[in-house]
């Protein structure tokens, strides 16, 4: 059977799988990227996952490419530049080093660009002209699509959307550095910033006074929230209100048809989605109101990032 | 000889031309855009107006097509929706209107995207796949190219930029309520509105002191910034420094090759592009810094709008 190998490269986790034409993942598994200080180490257990994968498969697999998303790659130039949630810093050649140890056609793209193809090759965006993926990770990412291409940019940087300056005063810095960048605000991490913000700004009672900040995970967030802990509501009014303003700006630049959103933030479902339906509608111009839809990956959760990375190879066969 | 019609209109003037393949104007004139309450005195006044142009030519020309750039105007449902510098309120429904008058092949669109493409076909955009035009008068429009086409989005709406929020807090509001938005800041509306500002916020002797906001003038502020004023340097400075700041955020959303600034507020020259520069290098993202050029129109300053509008009709043909 002819698979796909999917790679997506993210600030917690690596995640490899095998994927088929339809879009279905046979084979994944993943482990933490920050494990591997050194670049070789791990090109090499990338290697040896593959391995790992088509040994656990009844038949035989035939595998066609290798397509990897990763945070703050360049499509055109195979490299990850200055990654802000990543290890390794500066300029890496990745894709020339697992050509070393790989030999098949590779493509490399950013994550969230991946994540848009992926939708629009096996998911919720097929027969979309315009519409832009927003992948709210460790990080927040983004792919667009605009007349049924995606935009790349220049040297196939585009898309960098996390690093978006919010405000024009005071504002959170994100990991390069760009004061009231929206992913300070609108990601996993910025959710857990703001948790502790809201508890600096009020007085209210909250469970989250007893715990560092070190030892927040969204889901005890999303919990906290569900027993009416209130600052943890207010948290995602603030993040949510954030993003539907973000959104409302990136229709005004190319009116999409739908937002698609996915990542860990999105695991809070309706704590961030009420508030974010409320206030998006309310901020987005006459013009555009009632027309962009928001929507959730129509591709396997847990596997959306491995089949996105895999869409870059079946994409062109 | 075959000459396309261009329309150019503007919140305070409507140009109208007549242009040939490469680009030239032969002939054109304006008229007060605000003159005309009643949207049919104001397309009698268009009709009027080619005859006069046609009948100071000295050779017989032949009418391809008429191209129409307009503030918010729907390019594909031939509509000015909801123009906040224009009279007329509501959705106008402007090509059906103007067909009844003239008898030949027409195209509306937004007028910055109308700019776009005159830069394409004419000026100094010829051969680059990704570039976003800035009109810069009344208000803040823009016309986006990527992937060496028009992103005109789901209804022809994309680029209304200056409706792009830039900040969290407190902000100026838009002509279309919008809190923070760009043209709010940077237009020549935008310059008058900080002139005042800086009045408020600084003790500095001025000029402006005796003169009331309804009689500043672009060219005034420019003059008065040559003499050295200081609110005039002040108003210039924190101008260019928001246009800066949403260009580095828009290199974040498609990372273009270049910027195109026009319109009114770059008659002030190095007053504007000075600082602009400065800023915009200091606000890019690492991974874009030294590849994204400032540049100004490569067509006729006067005509650029006029044969941005005839460039809808020589596109096609």
């Amino acid at each position: 059977m002819d698979l796909a190998i999917g790679i997506d490269i993210g600030g917690t986790k690596t995640k490899i799988g095998l994927v088929d034409q339809q879009g279905e993942c046979h084979e994944h598994m993943f482990f933490r990227t920050q494990e591997f200080e050194n670049l070789d180490d791990f090109l090499d257990k990338i290697k040896n996952s593959i391995e790992e994968l088509k040994g656990r498969l009844k038949f035989p697999v035939n595998c066609i490419g290798c397509g990897i998303g990763a945070p703050n790659a360049s499509s055109r130039k195979g490299t990850i530049e200055n990654a802000a949630n990543l290890k390794w810093k500066g300029s890496v050649p990745l894709l020339e080093k697992l050509k070393e140890r790989l030999n098949m056609p590779m493509r490399l793209m950013n994550d969230a660009s991946a994540a848009a193809l992926g939708e629009l090759v096996f998911g919720n965006a097929k027969g979309m002209s315009d519409f832009i993926v927003l992948t709210l990770g460790t990080g927040l990412g983004a792919g667009i699509v605009a007349n049924g291409k995606l935009i790349e940019g220049l040297d196939g940087f585009a898309g960098e959307l996390g690093h978006v300056s919010m405000t024009l005063g005071d504002g959170r810095l994100t990991g390069l550095g760009v004061r009231g960048g929206l992913e300070a605000y609108v990601s996993a991490t910025g959710l857990k910033r703001t948790i502790v913000y809201m508890q600096s700004k009020y007085m209210d009672p909250s469970r989250f006074r007893d715990i560092a900040m070190n030892d927040l995970h969204g889901e005890d967030i999303t919990k906290a929230a569900e027993e009416g802990d209130p600052i943890a509501l207010k948290a995602f009014d603030y993040t949510a209100d954030i993003l539907a303003l973000a959104m409302a700006n990136f229709t005004a630049f190319s009116q999409p048809e739908a937002f698609f959103l996915m990542g860990g933030l999105l695991n809070s479902g309706k704590w961030i989605m009420e508030p974010l339906e409320k206030y998006f509608e309310k901020y987005l111009l006459e013009v555009y109101k009632g027309k962009v839809k928001i929507l959730t990956s129509g591709m396997d959760g847990k596997n959306a990032a491995i089949c996105g990375a895999a869409a870059l190879i079946w994409e062109v066969q």
